[in-house]
């Protein structure tokens, strides 16, 4: 680029190949408010650097951090715990690709762990406390693979869905953020659901900010195969978050450990008897530069 | 990413949207023969960096650039000039998404040059001469417009496409790389062509090595808009050599200037009595860094 441009450094990673670009910004200073017009123009795959969602790097106390733990996750029996004396160092600030903001994604986490333990940033032989808009969650490292502790995931009651002139009845399930899961016939062809290049239709009622739609097909007792329409990014080649939705929606509630393979690789999904979900897969990081955009 | 890991270094630039990762390998050292799975890894929009194609950076003399003027670019008449003592510094090597070596790409080569110029590579002030597998071609800046002389382009017959079940008459058209151009009729929807993501079928007999499809329909006396499937590289925001085979298969190989819409920008094209194309557009820079892909 020109040096006569402001630059500034980012990262892209991805888990299974659901990518991001990470903003280092550790007071707050280089992006100040981040407008939703750089989001866009960071993901946009041809002008700019290309990703799902912009991962911003950011300290808690900073002054242009929002507010990492919200009332309501406070009220939450598994966020009780959470005081101000014991907040995390670092808040993923999150964005989806048409700028606006988002609460969680369980692989942008997996992925923001493995910027911060790649930089030195946290412990390297410790689980990692990060601050979310969905409250404060933990991710650990086995080697490559990254777990998140994504915290309570439960089925809210039912909905549909529609794609075209299609509706399926759906699982409304929260995992930090909502969901509308569709369990599809067993041996269903996901293909058959047709192009989720456009947003599915929704109760907008029950979800005035919008929702990430799964479709989700069996494939053995402990297995499922999913594609997903993530809000705000179109259909993407995995979802974290989507994929606890899918896997809580297949065992209909029931505590366990499953397979959920996304059209970018597998992720392995667990659930306790608390309801307590963990996220784990792979997390890398492809590249790392200056930007002017 | 992991400090472990080798690295090298890259950039990501476009031309109207049609985008390139660049690899700087001066000597051929970084990158060898560069394999068509490490282009293929670049390229990918979600595990990778992303990019239409890669443009390798590298001096003509290097043991490993592959020879930039083949006997036939030697035979062609604006080729006679080229003699061993007079061939540039740098030779473009530029490959397709998919891993493939091609021949020349317009909107590549302006990028190329903006390149060299801000790193200094080249002086300042002059235009540059490039090496490429289709030959020398010189581009020329004025600020932020970058013209590329892509030599003799002329229409060489007439040939057929089809779409799904639709078939529609063309023009071969050669600009270093062969094209099909299809005119439809005025005031046509470039949309109800239909998609392109798949390569539309074409005559394998007159193009061996596949050949580049533009839709083109007139919006003005020297304005035209087009749609193009990249062979290699599916559907994409603009191709440069693909503007030239449209403004020269809608002037029926009359001489003039003429603006080219394409999706991802605007594009000028001019043709003198010579039959020889100029390429002038916007070429950026939007990212440098390293890359362990």
């Amino acid at each position: 680029m020109s040096t006569r441009q402001a630059s500034y450094v980012f990262l892209k990673g991805h888990g299974t190949e659901n990518d991001f670009v990470l903003l280092p910004d550790h007071d707050g200073s280089v992006h100040g408010d981040l407008s939703a017009e750089r989001v866009r123009a960071l993901c946009d795959r041809r002008a700019g650097i290309g990703a799902d969602g912009v991962l911003r790097v950011i300290r808690l106390g900073s002054s242009v951090a929002p507010v990492a733990c919200p009332e309501e996750a406070r009220d939450e029996p598994s966020r009780r715990e959470i005081t101000d004396t014991d907040l995390p160092e670092w808040f993923m600030d999150y964005r989806n690709a048409d700028g606006s903001v988002a609460e969680m994604c369980g692989n942008g986490i997996r992925v923001f762990a493995r910027h911060l333990y790649d930089e030195g940033l946290v412990p390297a032989s410790e689980p990692v406390r990060i601050a979310t808009r969905a409250g404060v969650k933990t991710v650990t490292r086995d080697g490559a693979q990254f777990t998140a502790d994504l915290g309570i995931s439960t089925i809210h009651g039912e909905t549909k869905v529609s794609v075209g002139d299609r509706t399926w009845p759906a699982l409304h399930v929260v995992v930090g953020n909502p969901h509308a899961a569709v369990l599809l016939e067993p041996g269903a062809d996901l293909t058959s659901v047709g192009s989720l290049a456009e947003e599915p239709a929704y109760d907008e009622t029950l979800y005035p900010e919008g929702v990430n739609v799964e479709f989700v097909v069996r494939r053995g007792p402990d297995h499922v195969a999913m594609r997903v329409h993530e809000r705000g990014s179109g259909e993407t080649r995995s979802c974290g978050t989507g994929a606890c939705a899918a896997a809580v929606a297949a065992a209909g509630g029931v505590p366990g450990r499953w397979r959920v393979d996304v059209p970018g690789g597998t992720l392995e999904v667990s659930r306790d008897a608390d309801g307590r979900v963990f996220l784990s897969g792979p997390a890398v990081i492809v590249a790392r530069g200056e930007t002017s955009l």
